[in-house]
């Protein structure tokens, strides 16, 4: 089981942007520069995270990407999903029902193996779903002792931000 | 994020081989059969798992897999892992290291990223590590009101288990 290298990037993007003033956002070009990754592949994120509403857009030549959303409202479960698809991990092919002596009818209960995997799952979610990016934000400033994070993003920022963009 | 195949094949292997009377083994070919999959694709699995030390491997001519300790001492989380291997499924890539402007040294504390997503990992192998062999089989019989499943697994069995092998 391996979640692709788009999640950390995803991730990371959208705590970025998380740190622009209002209204302003920063190319995707940018988020790839700072991030050390390759500007077409993170593209194909930032469009998926566009596309399940949690980004925004901007088009023209002071565009770029912001989030469509507080930081509150965005939990590290809805980045994921955008990214990897909606789908669970586990996924049953009722391999139960194959074989050389099949029901003649299908169990009406689901298979107790895929109920205990999905269940699993489950768990895993709800653990996504408790910390927002306004959380990790929290978080990454309690570790930040001297500042030196802080300083980096935000000279990062200064250069790259671009303010006054038009929704597209 | 995608478990492959082999995870459903295995979990369902190991099941069915908690109903073998003791010492008894069941071939790859037959688990292989009985589930309507690839033996060869099974037989890697199995071998993963005999590495793991959840099943044992038995030679000759009445061998074949057998388990290697009591359904109870087999968690799913065991079975997972042994198919999957122990990598979690998030790997950070310490992305906040590259990047134009790199800090002079390591911050000291993990990314508060990758810590959310281990710790949602955590979630998941906790929940996988309650449940054993021994409870899905349990509750295997709560579903199975007519008995239509334990039929169906005892028929196959009653041509194919092969008793008495010796131990690799
Ligand atoms: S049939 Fe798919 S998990 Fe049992
Ligand atoms: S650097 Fe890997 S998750 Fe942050």
């Amino acid at each position: 089981m391996k979640l692709g290298d788009g999640v950390e990037q995803a991730i990371h993007s959208v705590t970025m942007l998380s740190c622009l003033q209002p209204g302003s956002t920063l190319s995707a070009a940018a988020l790839a520069e700072f991030h050390g990754v390759s500007t077409s592949y993170l593209l194909k994120h930032l469009q998926a995270m566009s596309g399940a509403g949690l980004l925004e857009a901007v088009s023209g030549p002071k565009g770029g990407y912001r989030l469509a959303r507080a930081p509150e409202k965005i939990t590290l479960l809805d980045i994921v999903l955008a990214v990897e698809g909606p789908e669970p991990a586990f996924r049953c092919n009722e391999i139960r029902l194959r074989g050389p002596n099949p029901y003649t009818c299908k169990p009406a209960a689901p298979c107790t193996i895929n109920v205990a995997m999905l269940r699993a799952e489950q768990a895993y979610r709800a653990e996504l779903r408790r910390v927002t990016v306004a959380g990790i934000i929290a978080d990454l400033k309690t570790i930040d002792g001297d500042g030196a994070i802080a300083a980096r993003t935000n000279g990062f920022l200064a250069l790259h931000e671009r303010k006054s963009g038009t929704a597209a």
